[in-house]
């Protein structure tokens, strides 16, 4: 097997704020050769997702952060190109998680091979990957919602709210979107079948939400922060269950934010309201998979659930689209199609 | 049946932060006589509780509140003088919900007889009532403690933090205790059997609770707020649990607290950390009330759980104890021998 040259996107620096396009840098580089029991993985699709922002931040989070001179860090589909390994034939497809790069030495470890017929591969990456089953997980197992109650959700045109806004109407609910832009908030009534959706950019925002949940609000599924939580909160009702899956609004933030001196009014709502606020992240849930995967199949071969993708091309494109992902610029997954 | 004097404590007026002695006013008068399915009580124990504070403000909380020339809700262990009600007979102990006043006329719903020869009567409103049980259920069902894991509670000496920490040890918890002044720090060590004990006034709060919890915290029950909250936040662990059960060092507060805008580092330590945080009430566990009356029960006759009462004299202290105990004046369960 003759050696393969590679292209990868790196971090150059870690970023202050919003992320800048010098934050990343393109390199070539020899791969090398596949050794025994190892694959070469060419990429196909290359996944962008706002926790990314999170591994290349100085901050402590859940897991390991990227380092600068490292490759950035991401799921993939990719190809198998040559196998050393009896579980894989050159040719397969499988979801990877080989990070910013054209291609990647594997040793076969945490693959999944994809069927091709059962549903095109990229969905791997959005509505039968991560954030499909960040939505499924999150939504039914701290959400919880019944028959009835109003589910709130941002970033509703996202590959994760978009599924947990129509998992909840499978569920029975009065199902609320936010989003950033008139376009987004049509699709989400349209075509998503949402019951009310509004503009997050909306001066009226607050007023507007509280009219589109005349019943108050009995599940948020938090991804966002910032001014979308403020709208939120005066609204929840008692009881009311809030996963907590993603910040957005301050993935950029460069002030430390105030400390818990400055929550008493949220501890308060949480006690007076009995509310429950728990944070996830989609491996807590690891055990639901299977569940996950038998649900949203069956929902999307019935039509229940729809996703839309965005997808730029090329690995050169990726830092672009990535930072433009961070201001709500992407509308439905974003994807990197790094090679037909 | 003859007319019956009766003397009362009712809210004067609403307290601006720390209540004061004027907020509350003795009245005398005339009970009138026991209609049909009625009975007259005689109130033996009144029970004060930091509740109580919630239900004197004017802000909206999760019960009716007191109005001003009402009389104070408050728990009760009180004696049937005479019945028109076929369940209850002169001379039977029953714990009641009187209020702050020497006698009441009661249909006798929500009565529930005493048995003197199981325990002492006044232990219904603390260690075997609304206490015990709101330790119970709020630590094992919320905080879910497992062996080995580090549990943290403030008020310790308390009637609901001394019976969170205990039940904690029964579960093979380290627990670790939070209270006002030495003379309640060394109780919780030598006569609770706490892991270890802190002032809560102590200016090096954070570091020593820190060296007290080598490992972390990983459940925090929260009845406190205010600077312990602050203490405990930066060692909370992954998949930390937080059972709110109430606030009492903002009990007094007037200045209205900092919004959800200010909530930003604990969503995102609630989401990186995976906590849950759960507000809740008593009552809200209403089905777990045979199994805290026959764990409880169980665990007190074994010695695994002591209790300590402080004791008032006369209707009339009622006021000057309650608001010594949200300075946490008291030691040990709150209690208005009202007659004997």
């Amino acid at each position: 097997m003759a050696a393969q040259k590679n292209r990868q996107i790196v971090l150059a620096s870690r970023p202050e704020g919003e992320p800048r396009p010098e934050n990343f840098r393109l390199v070539e580089s020899d791969l090398g050769t596949a050794g025994e029991g190892q694959l070469l993985l060419k990429t196909l699709w290359l996944s962008l997702d706002p926790y990314m922002r999170g591994r290349i931040s100085a901050a402590k989070s859940y897991a390991r952060g990227v380092e600068p001179g490292e490759v950035m860090v991401g799921g993939t589909v990719s190809e198998v190109v040559a196998s050393n390994n009896p579980r894989f034939a050159a040719g397969d497809i499988v979801s990877s998680y080989s990070g910013w790069q054209e291609f990647e030495l594997s040793d076969g470890k945490a693959l999944q091979k994809l069927d091709s017929k059962a549903a095109p591969v990229s969905t791997a990456l959005g509505v039968l990957g991560m954030p499909g089953m960040t939505a499924y997980a999150g939504l039914l197992t701290i959400g919880q919602p019944k028959e009835g109650e109003t589910v709130v959700v941002a970033a509703a045109s996202g590959p994760v709210g978009s599924a947990v806004g129509q998992i909840a109407k499978i569920k029975g609910c009065r199902t609320v979107g936010i989003a950033g832009g008139a376009d987004k908030v049509r699709y989400l009534i349209d075509e998503l079948g949402f019951d009310a959706a509004l503009d997050r950019r909306d001066p009226d925002l607050k007023a507007k939400l509280a009219a589109a949940c005349p019943k108050g609000i009995d599940v948020y599924f938090e991804n966002v922060g910032g001014e979308v939580w403020d709208a939120v909160f005066p609204l929840l009702n008692n009881f009311a269950r809030i996963p907590v899956c993603g910040l957005i609004a301050h993935y950029n933030d460069t002030e430390a934010p105030a400390g818990p001196d400055k929550t008493t009014r949220l501890m308060r709502a949480i006690l007076t309201k009995r509310l429950t606020i728990r944070g996830f992240i989609v491996t807590d849930f690891a055990d639901q998979a299977a569940a996950f995967r038998r649900d949203m199949g069956q929902w999307l071969q019935e039509g229940k659930i729809k996703h839309r993708e965005d997808v730029v091309d090329g690995l050169a494109a990726a830092p672009e689209a990535f930072i433009g992902m961070l201001k709500g610029k992407n509308f439905g997954k974003l994807l990197v199609r790094v090679a037909r």
